[in-house]
């Protein structure tokens, strides 16, 4: 007996309707990232485990899918393993091979296999799912999309100007206005925690710090504590708290806190100079925000961070985020390599998108012209009129059976087609065809090679 | 000690150079399918296994890629089982999600799970990648695309009339002239069968009959032999490798032959209709040629299948095929919906379009301007420039560092790009810019607000 077919929790079909709307995401950012001056890559969708492996912390190697070795694979298996029946030292005897997780990692690795082709500095887009055995929950999948622009061998502040440009751009064009682009600077976090005397604890600090939107003050310092941060640290630490103001008054007060870390004022220095910039230069629609406790998870940021909240009143995570890191590729052997680089999130982007009701009512429109069957003869003279418009470009079809024309205008309706072509009986003797406009419900009769030049758009 | 990385066997990286050819055979495919009225969707890289085995065949489940599954997975491994210690046995028991073999199978059950949202006749297109545990060899690789247009839900031989006209629309657009479209009938295969009196022995039959092409007639007269056909039989079967002529005089011979065969001549029928139409409607560049011995090995095909040659001169397998079946959507429960589709060899293309030089020269510029960056003052003032261009919708950039231009033109020259803007001290303070075309090494001087027109193309 057959199954009734069902997909793996967290992994997604896509209709057409939302193929076209992920497409109108997806074009934009592509088309943004390619004006920008950035090159497409692609990696495989799996790598060498130890690739990946190793490279996102302990959680991150529990999420990693794994690809069982194919043919005979329990046979390489050693005794001792094989018999202390444990999932963990066997999972490694089994398979070598795992799904991507992230594009950085992956994009990493192709920058040091390929350095004496890629022509420095280098920049780069990808946009490739990655999986993740992670507990689905509302907008997270085990299976998605990342969009990731990152420059390498670049290490100008400029470049992080250009990526608060794009962000601004992306967003400008999906007519996505008001987002706010958030910023931080890895080397104020550190010196914040140099002054505090918690500077072997940094990156306990950062992790605590970056789930202040999400748990609050209280919480994150309780965590702070249970860290081993001392409450004199912490209470040294208040003033990231309490920072209010515009971006210069808060970087006073931050110059003030850090006087004596050198790193810390780096740190605000880099930060002036970009939003100087970036003043000088101007956003479309984004706004620039000085965040003193944006942190960001991952550890190999060292410089500007960046996150993307959506306009306010829209409930929502970040909507991309990204930062510069000084040395990602020297787990793979090559030192010395600055990196920054973005990221765009694809099915939170959406979701705003269809909450602010923002995607063009055009999107729908696969199709400009359904051509009804009328039978065999009329179907191959139909056919022949498809065929000229497809030639010129026109998306056009014919109605695959010669069924109730009441059918197939109810097939034209679901379709969303605005203009329908009878061709029957009466039309092939007089060697022409009836196009209805289906808004507006008016018939006009064309010669048989003709084709309306509004049709050709 | 870091690695040096590497990729896993039968996988690949792809360059921007790499990627733009890609998208150029891919946005042409694309455009064709959605002019011929077919909306896209996209299923998940893995299913449940069950989704997948058994819908290939043995040597099939063989190379389906298993997903190990995630946390203590072997603590769900009865004693029996793992006392075993047996790959075949234990794999069901660690794995139940596999990674897409082909997109037919998750066509089909997309279908059958969807079947309440669909307006069918349904026509989709699918491209996404695919993987096997195949040996890679030249051509043949781990991880590969497929390209794939369906339509299910109806019966008209328009519908392979269609497939032939998208063969020849592609091919045409892709500069590719003078491919041939080889067709044969499954039910002419079957009559075959059924007059030799092979009828239990299709299978094997079309199976040895599908090799002609690599192994020539005498090895497939051997297989068929050892498959238990006799050779009265093969006797009978003869005239298949002996047709020669036209499509008339082919199908006449076939008629022949298949004069007692009720499913034979129906074969050869709907070829004669098919051939007709396409007769009638005309190709722009391809050939459609009758080929009797074309089998195609997958069992699911009932009806039409079809095979595309390269041009000749070009020693290259088919580089697409496909056909009509008429229950593949019975294996999930939804019986009756007859389909018919083709699919697209992405890889083979790309090599032809290589061997014979096709690819349009353009494609390798990605970026129209670069802009040097001689400092911090007037790198600013050219990334304002380059900022406008954007937003005009020109690919610009500019270089990320002050360096020595003889570098930045170095750049330049391996980006490919046709201008060079220079924004030094001097034009700065007269606020103009030069451009220089880097074909004829003409510098022009344009007003810093200026962007010359063609550049807007």
């Amino acid at each position: 007996m057959a199954h009734k077919p069902s997909i793996p929790k967290g992994t997604r079909d896509f209709s057409p309707a939302e193929i076209a709307k992920r497409n109108h995401i997806l074009n934009t950012i592509k088309g943004q990232f390619q004006r920008f001056g950035f090159q497409p890559i692609e990696t495989p969708s799996f790598e060498n485990s130890e690739t990946l492996l190793g490279k996102y912390g302990e959680e991150g190697d529990r999420l990693i899918f794994k690809i069982l070795n194919s043919g005979d694979f329990i046979s390489k298996v050693d005794d001792v393993t094989y018999s202390s029946k444990n999932s963990s030292s066997l999972a490694p005897k089994i398979t070598d091979k795992a799904l991507r997780y992230d594009l950085t990692v992956p994009f990493a690795r192709y920058v040091v296999m390929h350095q004496n082709e890629i022509d420095f500095p280098f920049k780069r887009y990808q946009i490739q799912p990655v999986w993740r055995a992670d507990r689905p929950q509302k907008g997270r999948f085990r299976e998605f999309y990342q969009c990731d622009a990152d420059v390498v061998g670049a290490n100008s502040l400029l470049q992080e100007v250009e990526f608060i440009q794009l962000y601004d751009a992306v967003f400008t064009d999906l007519g996505l206005t008001g987002t706010t682009i958030k910023m931080n600077n890895r080397k104020v976090l550190s010196g914040i925690a140099e002054v505090i005397g918690a500077q072997h604890l940094l990156v306990d600090f950062t992790v605590a710090l970056d789930k202040l939107d999400k748990i609050g003050e209280g919480k994150v310092k309780e965590e702070m504590l249970s860290k081993g941060i001392s409450t004199a640290a912490i209470q040294k630490a208040n003033p990231l708290f309490q920072m209010r103001g515009n971006a210069a008054s808060q970087l006073e007060q931050l110059r003030e806190l850090l006087e004596d870390s050198v790193i810390g004022l780096q740190g605000i220095q880099e930060m002036e100079e970009i939003i100087s910039a970036v003043n000088t230069l101007g956003l479309r629609s984004a706004k620039l925000e000085l965040d003193v406790t944006l942190a960001r998870g991952l550890n190999y940021y060292t410089g500007a961070i960046f996150e993307v909240s959506a306009p306010e009143g829209v409930a929502m995570g970040s909507i991309g985020g990204g930062g510069r890191y000084d040395d990602l590729t020297g787990i793979f052997g090559l030192n010395d390599v600055s990196g920054v680089g973005i990221s765009f999130g694809l099915d939170r982007i959406y979701l705003v998108l269809e909450e602010l009701d923002l995607f063009p009512k055009s999107i729908g429109q696969s199709l400009q012209v359904l051509c009804l069957n009328f039978g065999t003869e009329e179907g191959l003279a139909a056919l022949k009129l498809v065929s000229q418009m497809r030639t010129k470009g026109i998306k056009a079809d014919m109605y695959p059976a010669a069924t109730k024309v009441q059918k197939q205008f109810k097939y034209a309706d679901k379709r969303n087609v605005p203009y329908v072509i009878l061709l029957g009986a009466k039309e092939l003797e007089e060697n022409c065809y009836i196009l209805k406009d289906m808004a507006s419900g008016e018939q006009t009769t064309f010669k048989i090679n003709d084709i309306p030049a509004f049709l050709l758009g």
